[in-house]
């Protein structure tokens, strides 16, 4: 498997059940990546409502997904006018896995904004870190990320002391952005933290997405910040922005901060 | 009826079965306020899980509630070391109303933050705005809100142009800050579409809440802000400092905007 489509396939097997097979290649160790497993999930709530964007999702992450076969429920709970509502979960071995609310409709891709917030421009791509090195493997071999030095300072030692994290990102085999990547996106930095000292698997509880517009072709920039690390609890919002300039996404997550320190 | 503690009540009727007298004073005309309807679901899922702390609450509105008898489900998904997580719906007329998934916990209320944001102090409270008129009713007479001028022009026709709204926040009757009222506290503004000029009805669809303190007692100040509206869709993001400056939640909800243009 490997690529994108194919590693986020589901099959409908019946009324709101769906199967897919778990890819190890968009996983670290074991642990499968928590936007691989919101696509996942995304294609089957998507599926279902007849609906092509996930205006919202929320997604409660309850147990380690291991990469191979496993079950989709999507249990409709509005079919409104302008969008659907669904419960969706991420099953293995009769156990929950993933528990998600996602709102799906149809966002016009013409839209112009009434108001639209800014951000400053990434360092042009050739200025960008990439982590290239022999052996890459799981998720970092299937994404193409190229990092803000200014946020990367941790890698050497020197984490800046502000909860900031900022990159291009687009997938190695050529796919275009949609729905389905922006669930990739929202989850593929390194935890903001890292910045902060803490180090080590900082496990997602909760994340929220929402998609804003629909993506134009090209490189995504992802810019995310966090407010703050307390009791063993941060926050990470992250902005997603198309090559047009337009946010197209927007997420926040709350995780426990990693017990290790550098 | 009309205190908050007698408001929010809900009584155990069964294994994850709630029910509620859903109180018209938290309301305005037929519908029923958001935050207090995530309140009343807050604490059938702190009951259920024996945890005192709201971590995480993704809320959909799905459809309006009406004043009166509700039902509540509350559907463990994991009881973990750190938290449990429950679906929690609301009901009436047989009708999920509201559909929830609440992370419960336990905050440290002498927790020292390893890192915290910032925000500019609200004005002094005699130099805010008040909204106090004769036969103030439903959600209005219950809460005692102070706002900052600067995001109040739209009340005059003369909206800012930046999606922000500032306001002091606490209870008309005495009720001390805990994590019940942070779920009123967080939905609580005027939408901040209404410095844009979108008014009328802008109806949540969904809202995802932290809680990420325990709260000192005093007022609360509530920080409101936007970062796109486009396409008849908006996103709010509400933070809520304590009377100690500390960070106590944080929310973000994506709503449709009004369709009247002032």
């Amino acid at each position: 498997m490997g690529s994108f489509d194919q590693a986020t396939a589901v099959q409908r097997i019946g009324e709101g059940r769906y199967s897919a097979e778990l890819d190890a290649e968009y996983g670290f160790e074991q642990a499968l990546n928590g936007g691989y497993l919101m696509a996942v999930l995304t294609r089957a709530a998507l599926d279902a409502a007849g609906r092509p964007h996930p205006i919202s999702t929320s997604t409660n992450f309850l147990r380690v997904a291991r990469p191979g076969p496993a079950g989709i429920h999507v249990e409709t709970r509005k079919s409104g006018r302008t969008a659907d509502v669904a419960r969706v979960t991420l099953i293995q071995d009769d156990q929950p896995l993933v528990e998600a609310l996602i709102t799906s409709g149809t966002l016009d891709g013409g839209a112009e904004p009434l108001y639209s917030a800014t951000v400053d421009d990434l360092p042009p791509l050739d200025e960008c870190v990439t982590y290239t090195h022999q052996g890459l493997s799981g998720f970092a071999a299937q994404v193409d990320m190229r990092y803000d030095g200014a946020t990367m300072g941790w890698l050497d030692g020197q984490p800046s002391g502000r909860p900031e994290m900022r990159s291009y990102f687009r997938l190695r085999r050529p796919y275009e952005p949609d729905g389905i990547l922006l669930a990739l996106a929202v989850d593929a930095l390194p935890p903001v933290v890292l910045n902060l000292g803490p180090s080590g698997w900082s496990p997602t509880v909760e994340l929220t997405w929402q998609m804003r517009a629909v993506p134009a072709p090209g490189w995504l920039a992802l810019h995310a910040s966090g407010r703050l690390v307390s009791d063993g609890w941060f926050d990470e919002e992250v902005e997603v922005w198309d090559s047009a300039g337009k946010l197209v996404a927007q997420s926040r997550q709350i995780a426990r901060s990693g017990r290790n320190r550098r």
